[in-house]
């Protein structure tokens, strides 16, 4: 029925001539592409903001249009939850559902089923879990979670895989691994099996695991590399590993990553995160942070760190961003926004939402900027002592 | 220091041929007017939306634009508590604090402190209240009330009453309707003896209470009349009488006011109450009903009273209310915008929010054509029936 609403433009099932991901530059070894979607171009590196349950919270798709989304994440384990693949083919797909009419990206779920600890059973067929909303038990198996994010029709996909507890032994995070590399097989033949549902192509990706092990990471990563994913992820970082053996661990992936293969870091981080991680030759970012911290009273700003809450914003009638121009139309103040969130409005949550997630915008699009200018390095490195400190 | 950012135009002190209140039109009892004020015009019958902390709950300002929001109401009680007057006069008032800058109506905060009942005690000085915040102690008095709402600058503002316990005896009633006179005349000499802070007009509205008891009510209203107010408002109501008592006590309030001020209704109601108080001559609303409900799943629209949290709606691919071209091109579905309830997701506050708040201005905008027209009694009647029944 949806595919005839006039409210939901169906996309083009795409060029067949373009491929998925094309790269336009280097500097370093930072890269700046674009990934090819049914429901439009994605320039790379891109940060995704996150909308778990197929909404950014606080935000509305016409702020996210406005400060150039150009892809938003959404989350399997809760749409399959709520509100439920049934929905979800009824409603035509995510797209059609939510009416966000540019890429999604749905994670596989593996990462909150991981999340669940006391709620979840491993086993060599997939995870055994209870919903953390009713207690009901489910399976996710590494086919069922392709077929989930079917119905969802989200453009990019992740596989299932089990997130690395950590810390970790060598030897305990090479059974998991190995684990996490089975169930990508299996989700890899499961996909080529099926057509998908809403006729535009939907892009799997793997995603790598091993600890902080480099010796795993780069097996692991060589191995998804094999299976012919249209992109490739690392997953299990930043789960309190040292800031280090993160950076490390991003290196070793990224090294045996082939370039023509788009490459995301998941869940990561901050803006210093995101621009040191675009160094080592990441492209694609999410990270809850600018949209939990807003809603915390923490701003990223080009001037610096922000807590909103601070007294010495009481009578601040300065602009929240002037770096920012998309911002700065909206014109309201750094006192009226500390009132706001003195006072529990939920305009405050709007406002610092829409600030933190056009900061992260607009980080990976200059990023880009920098790249293919050739400029990147040291204005990552200026970037990030200005955006890390806080804000005077 | 506000007044020279170019963030806060500072309107004009308004042109003094122009008279504060225009009428236009009469059909039976119900009036069509202007209210003119420095901050814009207001076309009568007018919805005022709620913006007790000096936001509307979950709008931002362009958004009130867009729905063609002409004031809105801001409460003198919670902006004296937070973020107090010192920040208000800092700031410039609350239209360049808040970058508001279309008319603002202030309510004394005299029912907010009513309602706190355990927490105040009257006396012919005024009311001593401990805040709901942090258990300070305060005193409001008819004068300090007035200077609350000179730092605020808003462009109507209301006199402290006292909003009369329901259900009072007649002689109960009337002691309290006395002392608010007694006030009222003290509001009127202070505004008298002072001038604005920021250069333009501030409109003093009276306030007629006296329980459900007619003789109460026109002597109450007749007092005010005689002090000059700019406008009058009626108080007291919506606090547990019967609807036919609330009918009754505004038709033998408006009997007795004259037909060149602006009459205002105060906290009602339904969009039935508003078009029934409208039909007995009244000229301005106010109310929580559109914003709370929203936050609640209850939507108003032109097909009548949805809850959208009802397993009916779980796939329903149809625009939130056709009837309102003005909500129409955000195209969010019915089904999506259960699922954001279901899922806690701000969108969803923010969208039914915005709903409410377009049906509501619809209402009183579509009531004045209809009064220019001379058809306002058949098609009220038609839109009641419509807008209370349960949407099919």
């Amino acid at each position: 029925m949806t595919a005839k609403s006039p409210l939901h433009p169906v996309p083009s099932a795409g060029n067949d001539a373009s491929p998925f991901f094309v790269r336009h530059g280097v500097d370093g070894g930072a890269r700046a592409g674009t990934l090819h979607t049914a429901h439009g171009e994605i320039p790379t590196p891109i940060f995704m903001p996150v909308g778990t349950q197929g909404a950014v919270k606080a935000m509305d798709h016409r702020s996210l249009t406005e400060l150039d989304t150009k892809i938003i994440l959404a989350n399997t384990y809760h749409l399959y939850l709520r509100p439920g693949n049934d929905v979800m083919r009824a409603m035509g797909g995510l797209h059609q559902f939510s009416t966000w009419n540019r890429p999604i990206l749905t994670d596989s779920g593996g990462f909150q089923v991981f999340s669940l600890r006391e709620l979840r059973k491993m086993s060599e067929e997939g995870v055994e879990f209870r919903s953390h909303l009713d207690g009901s038990r489910h399976l996710f198996t590494p086919e069922n979670v392709v077929e989930t994010q079917r119905a969802i029709g989200s453009d990019i996909f992740m596989v299932l895989d089990e997130c690395t507890a950590f810390p970790a032994t060598h030897r305990e995070a090479q059974t998991s691994m190995e684990l996490t590399m089975r169930w990508a097989e299996r989700s890899v033949r499961r996909h080529r099996e099926v057509d998908t549902y809403y006729g535009f192509p939907q892009f799997q990706f793997g995603i790598g695991q091993g600890s902080v092990y480099p010796d795993l990471r780069q097996q692991c990563m060589r191995n998804l590399v094999d299976m012919g994913f249209d992109g490739l992820a690392i997953g299990g970082l930043a789960v309190g590993e040292a800031a280090d053996d993160m950076y490390a661990t991003i290196d070793v992936s990224t090294s045996v990553m082939p370039a023509d293969k788009p490459r995301y870091l998941m869940g990561v981080g901050t803006p210093e995160n995101i621009l040191r991680a675009i160094e080592l030759g990441v492209d694609m970012f999410d990270c809850v942070m600018p949209t939990r911290n807003a809603r915390n009273g923490t701003l990223f700003t080009t001037r610096g760190r922000v807590n909103i809450k601070n007294a010495r914003w009481k009578t601040a009638d300065e602009s929240i961003d002037p770096g920012l121009d998309v911002w700065a139309d909206r014109n309201y103040s750094m006192a009226y926004l500390r009132h706001l969130f003195q006072a529990g409005e939920i305009l405050g949550l709007m406002l610092a939402t829409q600030q933190n997630v056009a900061l992260y915008l607009w980080l990976t699009r200059t990023a880009r900027e920098k790249i293919l200018e050739g400029t990147f390095r040291p204005w990552a490195r200026e970037t990030i002592d200005r955006l890390m400190a806080p804000r005077e």
